[in-house]
């Protein structure tokens, strides 16, 4: 389809949304460069992802992640998983179910949004050790009303299909981003999910397929796979998820 | 191209995210139900709204604005007005503007969402009036470093387009969702919009110039345009725009 390699453009040392572009590439087994993390000196570094942002490639995207796909440069997370998707048959063939498979990717982003906001409910340029109070109310509201909002909307999904993915028949990218959320809130809310697990069995059972795909397993095994840490969007602290909240 | 109308899924009674579809449905000329301002006796009403998140289309949709466009049933506001922009030839032609403007409309519909976070920075089960502080302090946040990262953002888009539309040649969706914004903006942050207005000079032209289309004055100046209120995502709350902010 295209010989040049896909370029990402995404901060370095943090899954955060790029984890989204990253495991769709992998899995579909797409060769890409993850630009921010190639030495300065051969081109890469946080200075070229700047310079991206800055308009290098033609358009000024707003935010990373950002992938360049030969003349097309995309940002906003479900976009790019929607666009390498839907061009390597990581997505329904159908177009009733690319829209759906894009409507549930774009809902996945806004809980990866709402995730975030947990530790930065009121301005992302304070550190959240300053804004500790009010992450304790939004925290609050996400573990007892959103995230069960988000995670049985998706359950209920799976349980209309008895293919067990959330469109059509087969696995698609709007999948490998459920199991980087359920990851991502099993790392920052281990007591939350704990608890809401046995309530979401098919989301749980999607999660273990899409690990176990091969490309995505042998990903997850190697050092292309950053560790979650309290850098990036899925933060664990201990004060949001605690063991045994009040009522 | 199809004879049977749209269906828009909204709440009643506010501009909120529905008002961007509506906009692209009205510069379009295409014909539309906005089904739950209908009479619940004539099958709309906000109780079909809630069947049609419970399933009744055949897909669980996360939340309103719903379009169901015959078999098609899409929400998610960026994913709407693509759907319909392309459609109808409010969109660019190429496959890069189609990228571009999407990338924006999703860009546009994350600073709706900012918006919205002011004034319930840290729960939307608990009214505004019960979370001042935290949302004080937010607005501080959006209305220095958010509204000017953003609206600068689109400006610099501008620039850099000697057509003076955000992709390509002619206004698109993008476009007419750019226009919403900053008129919601102006309702909901009138002091910080009148400071900054100055220095957005492209914005407000292209604001004007989605205002002069003659499908869109009309829309604007019918009975079918709610007027802004406090109900929906922009808000006007003085305290949350002081006239003359501390430092």
């Amino acid at each position: 389809m295209r010989s040049e390699p896909y370029e990402l453009f995404y901060w370095p040392g943090i899954q955060g949304r790029g984890e989204f572009v990253r495991l769709v590439l992998e899995d579909v087994g797409a060769p890409y460069v993850d630009v921010a993390r190639q030495p300065a000196a051969r081109g890469g570094g946080v200075k070229r992802l700047l310079a991206v942002l800055d308009g290098a490639l033609g358009v000024y995207p707003f935010a990373p992640p950002i992938l360049r796909a030969g003349p097309f440069v995309i940002w906003q997370t479900a976009a790019i998983t929607r666009f390498v998707g839907e061009r390597h048959g990581l997505a329904p063939a159908d177009d009733h179910g690319r829209h759906t498979a894009s409507c549930i990717a774009v809902t996945i982003a806004d809980l990866v949004a709402e995730t975030h906001d947990t530790h930065h409910p009121t301005s992302v340029e304070i550190a959240y050790e300053r804004q500790r109070p009010a992450a304790a109310v939004r925290a609050k509201s996400f573990r007892t009303a959103r995230i069960p909002k988000y995670l049985n909307w998706l359950e209920r999904i799976l349980a209309a299909n008895p293919a067990g993915v959330l469109v059509g028949h087969a696995i698609s990218y709007a999948d490998l981003s459920a199991f980087q959320v359920v990851e991502g809130l099993h790392y920052a809310f281990p007591n939350t999910l704990a608890r809401l697990q046995p309530t979401l069995p098919r989301l749980h059972e999607l999660r273990d397929r899409v690990a176990a795909r091969p490309a995505i397993a042998a990903y997850l095994a190697s050092s292309r796979r950053l560790p979650f840490n309290e850098e990036g969007i899925f933060r664990r602290y201990a004060a949001l998820d605690p063991k045994h909240p009040a009522k």
